[in-house]
């Protein structure tokens, strides 16, 4: 975790190789998740098929999983998944949607968990139910303070070697030694569905074909971040901003990136 | 069923409440339903998985069930569901889309209204075939003139005890002994996918936790009619339709809804 | 395949008999192929359990199948309905999406072509690799260039005694003896998810209820291709492309149409 992030490379390198994206995802985020990750410029691929999801996540750069609509034969296909990514070295990115609300979910995260997922992206709720550290929530949006899930986030980067990207109001990405919190974005991103699901897919295209994971997840939350923010200068409500930030992603260089990308950096305690 | 009805105040239990509402629906509505429940104020939850249903239905303010994309497993699931909801005193809204259009569609509703759904709500096919009065249709969008359903609303309502919320080109709210016709809307909306499903986590929205039933559903329908003509008036067509629509359903005010509400008042016959 | 087509009169009749369009597609795809139909003034209806695509099928105009989220269950479903289609002379469009990605999609293609689709719609990836020769891409996005599958789409044509529409930058359509080439669209149109499904839909539509299957192919590529240009006016990147390009199918006239279809004829070789 260095405090020098060369932003525009890491979103040039997304542009250049236009990585290939396996994600088993929810049915409420497979469309604008897929929409998002065109217009960033990488290319999604959406395949939860127990009989072919090794082979796509082994042909991917990188692998996402999103328990948003969990259902049991799906939750095979995501073992199933995880485990040829982790088999073909293949990083993989784990979104523990409303984890705290069954224990369906709670053990399903539990299995997932187990296969070393390269970094969780969750909201302050899902990590804090992920560490074991009450968050259950309300449903899918988050009930907690993220402030309050910044060591729960900390814990679970350390005791699964793992980075977490916790996303709220400032979003935090902590590799268990030191936390980096990105600023921007929109309160808008809250009010539109799916938002948090495409971070997700926007963090796998940034860590696709081994790139040095820390920075690559602290890049791709910048560069969502500015999205957010540019995309909310041009709407009026949830409705309109969808469009601005979809073009935003898209229109987003590097030197853009660069310059306006905010961070700071502490310590973990 | 009163002839006064305090719109604002329902729109405002919705904003203040924040209502969960769990949504076992169709795929093709599941990202739209969200973001207009959002938009709205109301935090939806998508889930069907049988071994967690029933804790979403439990702990949330409203279920909805539209069989728009069924299938036998989800079937199960939204049996269950209905079940906890009942047994929980939560408020539950069935959408039988195009109930007319199978031997599949028509057992599951009989299954479904077995369960005493709170509200249903439907098009005119939709409501003539759920009460057995023909109203086939032809598949998902309805063939039959409203005014013709109106009749087996009241019946339906009767039958089952229930609320039916039949809506088309002017909606009908009706518990069986009134009628109530809520004004407005735009004929885009029949053109734009999911709308109509939209309307069934709006009226779960209002409905939940325990509001007056009839009244609720009908601030529902006036709520949506009102966002339906803000919107109508900055789309040139069903694509530009939809950004206004959600941004509507963000920016109306109590104060706004009652005012531009536009309701008249029937005996049923 | 003749070189004066009525495009003006193929649109027509899409819009006046509103055909119920049977769609099997994907879970990205199903939102915005069902907003596309309503636009272009189909009417289309999603169903995909094996109780009941049968029914389906029988009473649509058109089925379309298309395998880009495909699962076992779903798979016999497509079965059960284009063997339906078949036996009522349903016309029936196949969308192989991304079939050289894994063994479990050609398995799925191979039986799916044994049925006897009436139009294959594909990028050069998919038809090269459903022709055997090649094209595997890596995943959903092609990676070949459409004048490479120009042979692969003629062969495909004559083996299976279908039209193949293979579309990309510049659209093809064959029946094995003559090429058309349709011209127009946007490079925008490959950085948003589900338009190339969607255009499977529209060709659905316009083949629906016994049409000249070869005509009404190039007049449903013809029209996508004016709406896709208009669009790409009004749009400065893929979030702001999807709402005037869902308006302009819906505001497309049949002399809009008759006066902007670009195409070229060209004999098979």
């Amino acid at each position: 975790m260095t405090d020098t992030i060369d932003y525009a490379a890491h979103l040039r390198r997304v542009r250049e190789t236009a990585p290939l994206v396996h994600n088993i995802t929810n049915h409420v985020a497979m469309n604008p998740m897929a929409n998002i990750l065109l217009a960033l410029g990488a290319s999604p691929a959406m395949a939860h098929a127990p009989e072919e999801v090794a082979e796509f996540a082994r042909m991917a750069g990188a692998l996402t999983i999103n328990i948003g609509t969990l259902s049991q034969s799906w939750l095979e296909a995501m073992v199933l998944a995880a485990r040829a990514a982790r088999e073909a070295a293949t990083p993989w990115v784990l979104d523990p949607v409303a984890v705290g609300a069954s224990a369906f979910r709670r053990d399903a995260c539990a299995r997932l968990l187990g296969l070393a997922p390269t970094v969780i992206r969750g909201n302050a709720s899902e990590i804090l139910a992920l560490a074991g550290r009450g968050g259950a929530g309300r449903g899918v949006d988050s009930s907690d303070p993220i402030a309050a899930a910044e060591d729960a986030a900390v814990a679970l980067a350390r005791d699964h070697g793992t980075v977490v990207a916790l996303t709220g109001e400032v979003d935090r990405v902590t590799d268990g030694r030191g936390i980096v919190r990105v600023f921007g974005g929109s309160a808008l991103m809250t009010r539109v569905t799916a938002i948090g699901c495409g971070l997700t897919g926007v963090v796998g295209s940034f860590v696709a074909g081994g790139a040095p994971v820390t920075d690559a997840t602290i890049s791709a939350l910048a560069s969502y971040a500015v999205a957010g923010e540019w995309a909310a200068r041009a709407a009026t409500g949830p409705g309109s901003f969808w469009a601005p930030f979809v073009d935003a992603l898209y229109t987003l260089t590097p030197e853009d990136l660069a310059t306006a990308a905010q961070v700071s950096w502490h310590e973990a305690p």
